[in-house]
């Protein structure tokens, strides 16, 4: 079995759709990136080769027991049209602690930084230059042995898909409203909420349907123990800032990991603004909204990267935020980290990665 | 769009694995069920087909967010040669409450129940006749439509297997060791544990790999809330007997509500020795242990129909069970409904049906 990438480029490339058109998630490029992995040989037979259907056994384990991780990062179009990454090693990093959790082997975190460098060079037309957009990078693995036991598989497929995205959220940077989960549970210590695998993320769905019927945006959900204390919007990290204080929940074995969160939490450590990482109570948000001490409230995420909360819904009532504008911190960190993703500004923490 | 089911035969029927080495889910028939969902059309399109791979565009929802569900249930072969189910009603009712949990489309009970026959019918000869062997059957639905947004699909495949099974555990119906898990968690009120979905699944290998470090077949589950009441054992529901008095926990938002639970719940009321469906913690289980009233333990489920616990490790203590034999009333229940599944006893509570 070879590990030397090889690549079959397509000899039918797609027209690619208007840039003020993309959406999330709904468009592909033309070639996309498999390995295999089996006991015998290990993750191998690196290949980029044209965007196509799988083939997938009906017992392919991932299909009954959604063994199954995955990774979302981005490159971005600089002015001067270079293709920038943003901290790649980080979700790679990541993916494989996420492996860990769902006892999938390692994947080779260097090798696969080549490739996904690669397949990039290889759609580099596909990165597009709008702005806003940016060219979404997903990685993920299933489990492929055709088996009905309950245990991890025996064979794998790692694979990264490209999709030109715009903004995440329709509404863009306006400021969303939140609809605040009691019922519902995202995750609880013990299970898989450190970990992007999929399974956290269809069990949300329940509670995102109760969202929208409340004319809400997205779910804030509360901790699986107590339903006490805050842990994540949708599938974002969440800060608030409370008279001054810049606040978010600390990872406390149910929370994901954000890299946008990480990032955040670096740059306002740099600006001499420390971030609390601690617990912070569904009470205390409550407190400080009477006490009108609830400055700004806003979503991180590799999708949308900053996302301005406007408005919280709990218990039938409302919560406005800064008058449902997008607050000053908000807009500051937002213009700072994409200008910095985009190559708009300068980046001092070396987080960015160019594609040639 | 036809609603008619068709009907394509192989051509090239497989040969049969011997059926004292069929083992679980590794062989599987000549045939499958599909069917398709989309908005415009419902379910529709059934078909029984040669068994094949499927293709799926790899941006497949399932394979990213798991949104899928699945079931599990068996077909018999009596002495006489006939082919019975065991309460397949219960198991396409249940499909249907995983389904609302995981946001899918529910699918019409009556007509897949004539589909699942028609699908044993085409593939009879695969029943095994051997004793302990079986038809697992698997149907399951996976979210298709390629897109990378966090919400439910536009479009879904319905899908039955069907594997010649030997016994689930290898140690056959010999009592079986059990891990008391403290780290891991399997599910949490307002989680998905209810519901039968992938992501439950992998999220407990973990757990599992611990349990076989520890020399121990299963995982015993604790409540995610106080890591202090029991809730399964494995992929089973579990029953304690402790001073003549026969336990199960309470189905409280946690716990899959297992068919095998449920008919045995219903035998032995029958029988005159009702079920106690109560909250029944670790402390509870120990302390029976030291005074010598935890007199049998056995985990239910399709797969295992009961398989008899012999011994559970906790913190690093031993507690050993009617000298690891397997009890009287775990014989009784297994012979009465393994014998009413094959036919070899009277079924007075009318939960087979004959597949002609």
């Amino acid at each position: 079995m070879s590990n030397m990438l090889t690549i079959v480029k397509t000899t039918n490339p797609k027209s690619k759709p208007p840039q003020n058109q993309l959406g999330f998630g709904k468009h592909f490029s033309d070639h996309m990136f498999i390995m295999d992995f089996d006991l015998e040989n290990g993750w191998h037979s690196p290949r980029i080769v044209p965007y196509a259907p799988i083939q997938l056994d009906p017992a392919a384990m991932t299909l009954h027991y959604s063994q199954t991780v995955f990774e979302g990062l981005k490159a971005y179009r600089t002015e001067d049209g270079r293709i920038l990454l943003f901290r790649p090693e980080q979700n790679l990093e990541r993916l494989n602690q996420s492996n860990t959790r769902i006892s999938i082997p390692p994947i080779p975190e260097k090798d696969v930084l080549e490739y996904l460098k690669q397949l990039i060079a290889t759609d580099h037309d596909w990165v597009p230059a709008a702005e806003g957009t940016s060219l979404y990078i997903r990685p993920f693995i299933i489990a492929t042995e055709p088996n009905l036991r309950v245990s991890p598989a025996n064979t794998y497929k790692f694979l990264i898909i490209l999709s030109p995205v715009g903004s995440y959220y329709p509404e863009g940077i306006h400021p969303v409203g939140i609809h605040i989960e009691e019922e519902y549970t995202r995750a609880v210590r013990g299970g898989t909420g450190t970990a992007k695998t999929g399974g956290n993320y269809s069990a949300s769905y329940k509670a995102q349907e109760k969202a929208s019927a409340h004319g809400q945006s997205q779910v804030l959900w509360l901790d699986g123990v107590e339903k006490k204390y805050i842990e994540e919007v949708g599938s974002m990290n969440v800060f608030f800032k409370i008279n001054g204080e810049i606040v978010t929940p600390a990872l406390n074995g149910s929370i994901l990991p954000g890299i946008t969160r990480k990032s955040i939490i670096e740059m306002l450590h740099d600006w001499g603004m420390p971030v609390a990482e601690r617990r912070i109570s569904i009470d205390e948000l409550c407190q400080a909204y009477k006490e009108n001490t609830l400055e700004e409230a806003f979503g991180t995420g590799t999708a949308a990267v900053i996302s301005p909360i406007g408005e919280f819904a709990y218990n039938g009532e409302q919560m406005i935020i800064n008058e449902r504008k997008t607050g000053g911190l908000s807009k500051k960190l937002y213009d700072t980290l994409t200008g910095i993703q985009t190559g708009k500004l300068n980046d001092p923490y070396g987080w960015t990665i160019e594609v040639k």
